[in-house]
């Protein structure tokens, strides 16, 4: 029989455990982090109506969708971000919830994109959003929330750089530029690609010389974030609810000392139009190549496309993948060991009962354990240990005492009870 | 502008926070089970090429597939299972793996059947299995595992009812009937849906009169398993190594203390061609109409479609949706408390340096807290607490000092430092 080549989509990803483990363990402290802040998880669709996924249309996304017709000929699409569907919940059920409504969502989405190196057409998105509210607070949480989850990832060198759409755009209506904001925004945006003389050029074309010169001094920042603050507040004609707004949020990161992983920075801009107040990209000081990895910002109205429930929001998105990368490069992934820390070893087939009892024993005080399943030859047992990273071999003896291995430092510890050998394991491994 | 209906696939779902928590909860507590006997966790596409989910085809779950041509003109599908993606991935990555490998995978997957009630065409299926080895201890481990699953979920009134496809197809090659062998399997599943008369009918038509009866004696129970055992074992011509291996998982379970959560019941065949050892449901005693929450037995190759390595394995599949259901008809449900354990009250914006500094305190401490972030009045503040199930109320005052409002008793306690008020949340949530 002619065999089907176990082949894949370019762009799709087969997750064998190493990697598998540890995706899991960064998607469960950024859960425990979420939660910590009183988020709480929602799940939604894998497949919409493409209606509800298009919204009002007209972006790039439109193209990349995977859309198609399901077998009841409905018109359907994966979802491609979980904004979208989001938006879609809060409208479907709005009356069933509260308000600020703060939710975390942890899932797959997927893009037809041009899959280039380390571009996923099936990639993990972690979203939190504060909706329902209006406010410095909300804001200032959403950026703790950032700090917190890269500080319990280990990952603590970062600097999160925000701005204010709204006195960018209070900017470019004093320079009688509030037509061409969107524009700007675009050219802008490019800027930590392109570098400013590229940027001058597009913004010339835009706003005449001077106007050019003017958003470039804006977008420039000072020493200092408070001077920054001060030059843009005067650059957009004053101070107002936006310049205090971010004046309060520095505030605050000062009063709770962790003012140094936040500066203003106001090239920042997010260039979608969808934003409105604060902005925000996050970097990692020791590798500032990897780009932004979480990122977002406050958003004026999320659902109009579905209600007519006002729902102002704040929000942000770690891209798991680019993540992981990011913590491999930066060398702050666990250890290989995955899967059990004992392995019983068969010696006589005759005892799995005896096996298998040493195995429930240790797995009854916490520990992970398992009984290796045919009396194989030894060589070949120890090297299914070390293939999975299993940290202590069991010889299970007589009337249930046991003789404990330590895979890695090769001692045997003899003549052990089971709640021995259990203690020892615990000992062991807090060690490591 | 007209608004855009919020509406969702028929047979597809939102999970809300407290049904999503749920479904965290639960869904950790079977990985931190399925980690404990040393399965590790992979990942695989949603999307994958039809060839390759088709396999040879001809299933009900071809028609079911939601099947169509990505932007590229491939012909790509929805994973229907999580079975036959496992083997594809084994076969793509056999040289980096080892034998036995025991993998899980908890994942959605999506058929476009006819949605009635309690048939979802999004659901999520949480599957264990060991290929590399035909051996009674893989056999016997896949049962611990399950039963454990069930144990660790407060779901102790099981019944895990087994038997072996080997001396089933012994019995029927004694009665001539080896090659009707799939249509008395057919026959034979539905008995617990429609009967025995039903089943005989049926069966007269392929198998005789006395070939059906003695097809029905052989699927019916004796007191005990060991009785069955003697019976069937003669009415398949004698011991073999299928009988002995049921004889030894059933030796062993009585060893380990657990033989009551293990029925032999030869009526248990697992329709499906497929297996070819030993098969499994699993009931639960106070709601036996629910049907089987958690199933499978030993294939004799996994991977047979994709590749000439031979991959013997044995696993199950626990559907996640059905199980969450029948824990809800057995009020096994974790309380309603989804969210934050304590929120401070906003009371003066002035003060909200304070508020996160009291609420970052105590997530310091490894509790859930978050500020409200705005001075609305008390009673919207507390209607807040109640909707998300939050214990604790803190009112923060000058200096660093508290009062601490247990919400549920409603008693206050008075100027507390930050550190006394997370002493003492911790010790009433100890007593929940």
């Amino acid at each position: 029989m002619a065999l089907i080549e176990p082949k894949i989509l370019k762009g799709f990803r087969d997750f064998l455990p190493q990697a598998e483990s540890e995706r899991k363990r960064v998607q469960g402290i950024l859960e425990k982090t979420f939660e910590s802040f009183g988020f709480v998880p929602i799940d939604t669709p894998v497949l919409e109506y493409t209606e509800v996924l298009l919204g009002k249309g007209g972006g790039e996304t439109d193209k990349q969708m995977y859309r198609f017709r399901d077998n009841g000929g409905r018109d359907v699409a994966l979802r491609f971000d979980l904004t979208v569907p989001f938006a879609r919940f809060m409208a479907a059920h709005f009356h069933d919830l509260y308000v600020p409504f703060k939710r975390y969502h942890i899932a797959k989405v997927f893009r037809g994109e041009n899959s280039q190196r380390g571009r996923y057409r099936e990639f993990t998105q972690c979203d939190f959003d504060t909706v329902g509210v209006d406010c410095a607070s909300a804001d200032f949480e959403i950026l703790l929330v950032m700090r917190e989850s890269f500080m319990r990832l280990g990952v603590t060198n970062i600097e999160i750089r925000l701005s204010h759409r709204g006195i960018f755009n209070r900017m470019l209506e004093s320079l009688g530029l509030g037509s061409s904001s969107a524009a700007v925004l675009r050219a802008v945006d490019k800027i930590k690609k392109t570098g400013e003389e590229e940027v001058r050029s597009s913004l010339r074309e835009i706003a005449g010389e001077s106007g050019a010169s003017r958003i470039l001094d804006f977008i420039r920042p000072e020493a200092s974030s408070e001077e920054t603050l001060k030059k843009i507040a005067s650059l957009a004609g004053g101070e107002a609810e936006d310049t205090l707004r971010l004046s309060a949020i520095f505030g605050w990161a000062g009063a709770l000392g962790i003012g140094d992983s936040f500066t203003l920075d106001p090239s920042i801009t997010r260039g979608l139009d969808y934003y409105t107040g604060i902005v925000y990209e996050t970097f990692l000081s020791d590798i500032p190549a990897i780009g932004s990895v979480c990122s977002g910002g406050r958003y004026n109205d999320l659902a109009s496309l579905y209600t007519r429930e006002r729902l102002p929001g704040v929000g942000s998105s770690i891209g798991l993948d680019r993540l992981l990368a990011a913590m491999e490069e930066l060398g702050k992934k666990t250890p290989a060991s995955s899967g059990a820390a004992a392995l019983v070893f068969c010696e006589d087939e005759a005892l799995l009962a005896d096996y298998h009892k040493a195995a429930s024993h240790l797995r009854s005080e916490g520990l992970c354990a398992e009984v290796y399943p045919e009396a194989h030859k030894q060589a070949r047992q120890f090297a299914y240990a070390e293939k999975k990273g299993i940290l202590f071999g069991v010889f299970a003896l007589q009337a249930e005492r046991v003789t404990l291995r330590d895979l890695s430092t090769r001692e045997n510890l003899e003549n052990l009870s089971l709640p021995e050998a259990a203690a020892l394991i615990k000992k062991r491994l807090s060690r490591v």
